[in-house]
């Protein structure tokens, strides 16, 4: 009881639903995070697109920023440290041990892989939930941080918080991927479940952008840029393989996918959007397409907003893991996760 | 590469289909576990019911072993130590870390709680893969453990090795588990699935038995007590309860079932033996039934010998495992991953 608490200070880049909710999280867990790590932890900066940025070295009133109302919120009345002109000065003065990046999905992942590199090249262990700029500079961010001795860690990136790079990184040592296929995009899922039951394309898109589960641009859905760039990470992450989003051959779902998706239901079958890899003469093919499925195939089960990834391994032959009915409070716990594994192996 | 490596030495208690399985995965880790532990392993031990048992402080012959044919099999001409009398005796000159055991399932899981007592009161560790006895004396079983700063580990109980109690553990932090539910029997599955294609339910029995899937008892499949028991260590070690296996509400299958499965079938839908715990007034109920499930139910997906276990939470809202056709290699490699998880936290 009376040894010292360590002490670890946060900063956030991006402070939207999912770091918001992260918050909330982060709060409850203060307890849990004190008795299991002899942790204490304080938010000495908050950086933002929008609404300005907040730096303070003792610490940020995270629940009072919290409560503040979203119109015409703005961060920088909290803001109590050095002069910052940039996104650049910010994470050189936040003060953080671990910097949480949850800005929005641009397909070539910048800025936010620039501001990735200046937070691990200044020695911050970096999370985030921004797929963008992982498949893009995978490879070069990781080694980065091993250079660095910090952690990158993206948990958040695919399956929101269902635990995949922790799943194979902590349960299952020393295991070969030989392939993997599954579905990892909410809203083409959503769409092709909602077809299958007489709704129309638009009334189903419609339906998803209006609970913000759809991508501002919902064309990143649509045509399957999503599942192509958490696909991308997969290979990169977990089979050691190369391909980028654009090198993932790709097929999209439209309107037209509305006839095939009922002629399927007739034969008593299913389409779903299907993400795979695998390995052909030394390289890793990653496919993303809709595919006709016997209606008893595991992914014909998956409905709605679930996402499946199935796991052929070397050690345990077929392992999937399945996440039910996604949200928000998901992606910030994939961040929490992703926080927790670093504490335990800071390297 | 001059670094010196750690030794550690490895005893087995039984060492049928599933000792064997681990003892090949293991020498095929061994590269893999010098490069990530600096460890080096030797087998000091191993005894059996009805092939003698053998120590040797210098390590036994284990590819040797593995290639002696199964006929009129004995390890005592390989033992190479002191005088033992009883499994008691091996247990404390055995000379080793870590105690793995494997022998079978009995009820009452004895003698092998007794056992794993006295290896953990020697200050082995114990990684098992024995259901009843951790059912049966869980508490004591960990208390002993955490008493002498050893762990007590039993992945392989429920879903082979397939990741559940290293799931939670290590991927799941800081999370409640609020309800389970899934199919943890491959045996009945098995059974049900081929009676819902008009196989008949002793034909289907007939080949779990001879594939040596269904226990030694087929009853114990059969009357539900296999579900039942892995329910009861899912219920103590996940969610803190403390329903042993003959507090589970438990109902079997039978011939009987047939008719219901093929009605299930006619109406599209399908039965399954289900097994749940949920928590009600304080305590934690657990049950072991056939229930009718509609088509599209995650459950009703799950064929053949596959298992799946869907775990509601306070954080991650419904994440499910599912493994596909187990076979006692992914027993093995439960083994194989409660090793590494007590070579990264001895404690």
């Amino acid at each position: 009881m009376a040894e010292e608490l360590q002490q670890t200070n946060i900063a956030l880049l991006g402070f939207g639903h999912v770091g918001r909710a992260f918050m909330r999280l982060l709060q409850h867990r203060r307890t849990w995070m004190r008795r299991e790590f002899g942790l204490e932890w304080k938010v000495t900066g908050i950086a933002t697109l929008n609404h300005g940025m907040a730096i303070d070295p003792n610490g940020l009133p995270v629940p009072k920023i919290l409560r503040a109302g979203k119109r015409d919120f703005s961060l920088d009345r909290y803001h109590n440290g050095p002069a910052c002109y940039s996104t650049t000065d910010f994470i050189r003065q936040c003060g953080a041990d671990v910097l949480f990046e949850t800005t929005v999905f641009a397909l070539d992942g910048e800025p936010s892989a620039t501001y990735m590199r200046e937070a691990l090249r200044a020695g911050l262990h970096v999370v985030t939930a921004n797929k963008a700029p992982v498949a893009a500079h995978f490879r070069q961010l990781t080694r980065l941080a091993r250079q660095r001795g910090v952690r990158f860690l993206y948990e958040a990136t695919v399956m929101d918080g269902a635990p995949v790079f922790n799943l194979v990184r902590q349960t299952l040592p020393a295991t070969r991927i030989r392939s993997l296929h599954g579905i990892l995009n909410s809203t083409t899922n959503y769409i092709l479940t909602q077809m299958e039951q007489g709704a129309s394309f638009d009334a189903a898109l419609r339906y998803v952008q209006k609970q913000g589960i759809a991508e501002a641009d919902p064309s990143l859905d649509i045509d399957g840029w999503d599942a192509a760039t958490k696909l991308s990470i997969l290979i990169q992450s977990l089979m050691g393989g190369a391909a980028k989003p654009e090198d993932i051959q790709r097929t999209g779902i439209s309107e037209d996918t509305g006839k095939l998706v009922r002629a399927a239901v007739r034969r008593d079958r299913r389409i779903r959007l299907v993400a795979r890899a695998y390995r052909k003469g030394g390289k890793i093919i990653g496919k993303v397409e809709p595919e006709d499925l016997e209606i008893f195939d595991p992914l014909a089960s998956i409905r709605g907003l679930s996402n499946i990834l199935i796991l052929n391994t070397d050690t345990m032959r077929e392992l999937a893991i399945v996440e039910n009915n996604p949200s928000v409070e998901q992606t910030a716990f994939a961040l929490f996760a992703d926080l927790v594994t670093l504490l335990r192996r800071p390297q």
